[in-house]
């Protein structure tokens, strides 16, 4: 075995079932991975070294006994700093702020745990989950693995960064308005938000609850189906859980092309101000996916107006988040950064009216997206309006407009590569499926990784 | 035939079907009663005589050609004033706002209508639909049949008083935080509010869209059931729109008894300082439901708080009606009562961050309910802690405590008589059920109705 850690998860799994490395090798190819790239990178805030290789000589010994417990014991993976593990401080991406250690693992680490998966580490973000960027104040930018000095996007920057840098197989993120998205398309990594209520919040600092969506970032389409099936299961401590119907699988079918599916292109997205590069790659997708056998068809999704959905969005987020810091910001402002603060207020002080209003506008983007998706299998558009940008310049406003309604009509959408710039930074294509169809929606992307054929980590 | 307006909805399909009664007869008879006892009980805001003559003769064409449509062809009905029906303004019990008359019937009313139900009318309601007495400032107060100048609750108190006084068989209310099944307590009558999503809120005025349920008022539970399985269907258009499971109906198999039902009262509700009429009629009902078979359990739903709970959802709905009667409150001040524009100000008022707080402690609680119907077949409680109450005295801030955590969880509930005070006020008793378990709690609801036998209308 050469480097451990070029293997995807299904590779891994593969490996570690027939004997030709340990989870052992893995955890310490990676936790040495970590130690020679990531000072530069900055995707973890904390390395969990102990209990890595304690989860990981425990996978072995069940290895050795014939006990594997199966595609994920002795994995290795790491998850962003908003969630709960067992005996650590959430950062959240902020500043000591009095904070306990959490008394126990959040929910999804806590399946990963019992799946026998090896948790390297907790991950930088933007700070508190809101802003796509992590530039972080606290514990420093974290810089896209495919060119230093430019965003990984965010909010799971660290978890984008780490996995298109070969620091963890996967990696956990949550997605408010695009938070595992947004980094998948700007690090050159699959990201998946499942339907709403397949993968419990419990143990993640909200956000805002009822957008807020956990899920892997990974190397493939495949890895990424494999953490989801781990990861869903109903969570009665936690009111947003869903049952999806009798024999759902997230695993994707393998289609030879995609002959016989529709895909829908929202007008309102077609004449969107994007990027000349974005718009150019995703003219070249669209033709590759006619090329592939898809029908592909302007829609217009009634009411649907990207910017002033996201801004609802961001209203809502703003005070579901102002009521989740509340007992933090008051007493240690200065953990928060200036522009988060901002937000905060912001959330604070708008009236309770307004949040009426955007919740509704928020509903009603949702339900056209839902609608939209009885004429067609899935929605193709880009992640964001623009590719990662330097730290340098201004943050477009415009990040999650594209990404933003998947979550607020809590369907399942996927980003994952679509090429690769001139300048070599990474493009991406998301598509958005329909609720519970995480197989179908999945079974199309393949087909499209499959063509893409995406050099899948950055020269490091 | 005597007094065709005596008949329950299963009583009149038969009389109507054997040509014992025509739809024309049965109008004539609603239509000449109004006239006669509606001034002083004012439950209708307005009679729509034209319609329903009309619904009326066109029923009975198809009575005569053998193509009556279903158990409502020929059945009269009214509807609260919050509802569209095609031509008429709606009002929303508040003095003309320049609001345009509705160009199509609310989708409850189109169904009805499709099935052949005859619209009477209009009922008052509370003004807004936003609190529960129907002292309504613009129309006059609505009476309660059993007793004039005593309150028949509300919102939906048109549709209650309509019912007991045997102005109509049945009527359509909304439901925000008890806005059905306080006023069927108050007047005696089965109040019925679904599991959120079965009934479309198309074409109603919101309190709050992700609160408000249309629901039946009728003279029996079985009358309300065949009323519900008219109404619900899902509606692509309302986003929230739910598909209850594969062949569900509401329809109650007739149980013996209530061998083998586990019934749940809340610790809390048993401690809640409540009118003693109201402690004694409920303790009475539960050693009924004992002897009926039943077993009786005190259950700790964690983290329920009936006040609290009650202002948090307050808070939502107020901001929600704030958002959705922005279009009227400035240009139309006067049309609000000073009690009424005090809730929606307070809606501009108060922050978003206090709303998401609200909705948070509205979500768990609706969530504390679900968990404990995992142990229990149906909770049981009084609809309210007090019965009708005289136009003279205070409004009690606690009416919808017991009422609301129903709609906080989108459960079913059920109000239905439970007995006679000594002065001669209803007792009503309440179920809630599990999600689209309609059928198991009208069947509980209806073991004990038998045994009530409690005399449906008033000696009028």
């Amino acid at each position: 075995m050469s480097d451990p850690t070029d293997l995807t998860v299904a590779q891994a799994t593969a490996a570690l079932t027939f004997g030709q490395v340990t989870a052992t090798d893995l955890t310490r190819a990676y936790l040495a991975r970590i130690e020679r790239l990531d000072k530069a990178i900055n995707s973890y805030v904390r390395v969990l070294a102990e209990r890595a290789l304690a989860e990981a000589g425990a996978a072995d010994a069940r290895i050795a006994k014939g006990q594997r417990r199966g595609v994920l014991d002795g994995i290795p993976y790491a998850v962003k700093d908003n969630m709960d593990t067992q005996g650590d401080v959430t950062s959240d991406g902020l500043a000591p702020r009095g904070k306990p250690a959490a008394t126990a693992d959040a929910e999804a680490v806590r399946r990963l745990a019992e799946a026998g998966a090896v948790l390297l580490g907790k991950l930088n973000l933007h700070e508190g989950a809101l802003g796509a960027t992590t530039d972080n104040a606290h514990f420093g930018r974290c810089h896209n693995p495919w060119r230093a000095g430019f965003t990984p996007g965010g909010s799971s920057g660290g978890s984008g960064a780490a996995v298109a840098a070969g620091l963890a197989p996967f990696a956990l993120g949550t997605d408010t308005m695009g938070s595992i998205r947004i980094p998948a398309a700007y690090c050159g990594c699959v990201g998946l938000k499942a339907s709403y209520g397949l993968v419990s919040n419990l143990g993640v600092t909200p956000a805002c609850d009822a957008l807020d969506h956990v899920g892997p970032l990974a190397r493939t389409v495949n890895d990424a189906a494999l953490v989801l099936r781990v990861l869903q299961a109903p969570d009665p401590e936690w009111p947003g859980s869903a049952e999806p119907p009798a024999n759902w699988s997230p695993l994707p079918a393998d289609l030879p092309d995609l002959s016989g599916i529709r895909l829908g292109v929202a007008g309102v997205v077609e004449r969107f101000q994007m990027e000349s590069s974005v718009r150019l790659g995703f003219s070249a997708a669209v033709g590759m996916l006619r090329r592939l056998g898809a029908s592909v068809a302007t829609i217009e999704i009634p009411g649907y107006e990207p910017t002033s959905a996201r801004r609802a969005g961001l209203l809502w987020v703003e005070a579901a988040a102002a009521h989740a810091h509340e007992p933090f910001l008051d007493r240690y402002p200065d953990a928060y950064p200036a522009h988060i603060r901002a937000m905060l207020d912001y959330g604070r002080t708008a009236s309770a009216a307004r949040l009426a209003r955007a919740q509704d506008m928020v509903q009603r983007t949702g339900a056209g997206y839902v609608r939209a998706l009885e004429a067609v299998d899935a929605l193709v558009m880009p992640v964001a309006p623009q590719p990662a940008f330097s730290f340098d310049e201004p943050v477009p406003a415009t990040q999650a407009e594209f990404a933003a309604p998947a979550n607020f009509a809590g369907l399942p959408a996927v980003a994952l590569p679509s090429g690769v710039l001139a300048d070599g930074l990474p493009l991406s294509l998301q598509f958005v499926g329909r609720k519970f169809a995480e197989a179908r929606l999945l079974a199309i992307a393949r087909v499209f990784e499959r063509v893409v054929a995406f050099d899948r980590r950055p020269p490091l």
